[in-house]
Formats: structure tokens, sequence, C-alpha cells
């Protein structure tokens, strides 16, 4: 079991508060993506809503993924006045939320 | 924003009970990766500790990765022996799971 070299995921999920549009998370989906733009060190960007058929999401409804090349990388982005700005934009919106960070060992890609 | 053709990703995190082993989670680690020779539909299977830094990791320590082409591939592995095996034992030793299965929208590969 190889470890990626050079790669950290940053993978956040959330749950949103009751009474949030599907516009405003478009809205929030859309900043979140505009930091691609804004933050160097952060190098792709997904998000997808859960189809869990195992009823083990706990609540959680979206997900966020984004890539760096380093935790220098994530730590520069975590810093950063974009970033900082939008979190508390974003975290002011969701009832819950975790946050996880990872240098992925691929078994088969 | 495009949803990628044909990609289901199934996300599981962690935490495991105390007092289990690193072994003991190197031993699941490793029948969670068999999985892939043993069930057709799941295509691939990553996995990492967390290493976050802003302390919203919420007591998970482990994420495990792994790809479909369809959410009936997802509903085959749910299904399969192999994985109702497997998901017994691992679930035993876990204090809190999370599985979230979405279709990723790329913003920027």
């Amino acid at each position: 079991m190889e470890e990626a070299k050079g790669v950290v995921k940053h993978v956040l999920l959330a749950k949103f508060k009751e009474g949030i549009s599907e516009n405003q998370i478009e809205e929030l989906t859309k900043g979140y993506a505009k930091l691609v733009d804004l933050i160097e060190p952060m190098k792709s960007f997904h998000w997808g809503k859960d189809v869990s058929i195992e009823n083990l999401h706990q609540g959680f409804t979206h997900i966020f993924e984004s890539t760096f090349e380093s935790m220098e990388g994530v730590t520069e982005y975590v810093a950063h006045p974009a970033h900082v700005d939008f979190a508390n934009l974003f975290l002011s919106h969701v009832e819950k939320v975790i946050v996880f960070d990872y240098k992925p060992t691929m078994v088969r890609v």
C-alpha cells in the first residue's frame, strides 16, 4: 500500500441549518468553489449530495472535497483572508460540520 | 459545474473503539481493501488518517473511500455476502461511523 506523493485531501461534511433555501446552498457552494481561484495552494474542488442507502449518513447532506499538495498548503489556505471570510459565512449556516484532512494511501486506483 | 459521469464515491469515516490496537486497525484496513478483489462493482479504494489542523474532525480518525460506476453498483456491493461479513466485523470495532455516497460535481479537476 503506497502513499500518494504530494496530495492532501481536505474533506468537509455539512448539515445545513433548517430553513436554509436551495438557492442559499447553491450560493455557498459557488463561494466555496471560487476559493480555487483565490487561494493558490487549493488545487481542485468537487462536491456532492448524499445519495447513500445504508442510513449511516448521520444527518449530513453535503460533502465538499478539495486537494492540496501538502499540509503547508492547507495551513496557508486555512489562514488566507478569503478562506477566513468564507468560513465565517459558511459556518453560520451549518448545524454541524466535520473537516477531515488526509494523505490518501492508494490500494487500487 | 458538470457532474462526473458514472462515478459514485462511497465515503466512510470511522472512530474506532478505545482499546483497539494499531494492528487490528491495519487488519481491518486490509480486509476493506480486499473487497475490491471480491466485489466486481467496487472499482477503487483508498484510505487515510486525519491530519487536520482545524479541530473540526469530531473525533473521527480514519477515512475510507471507494468508487463505483453507479448507485446500482453500490446496492450490489452493500448486499454482497463478502461486504455483509466484513461490515459486521468492521462495525463491531467502531464507536461511531458515517457512510456518505455522492456523485461528484467537478468544479476544478
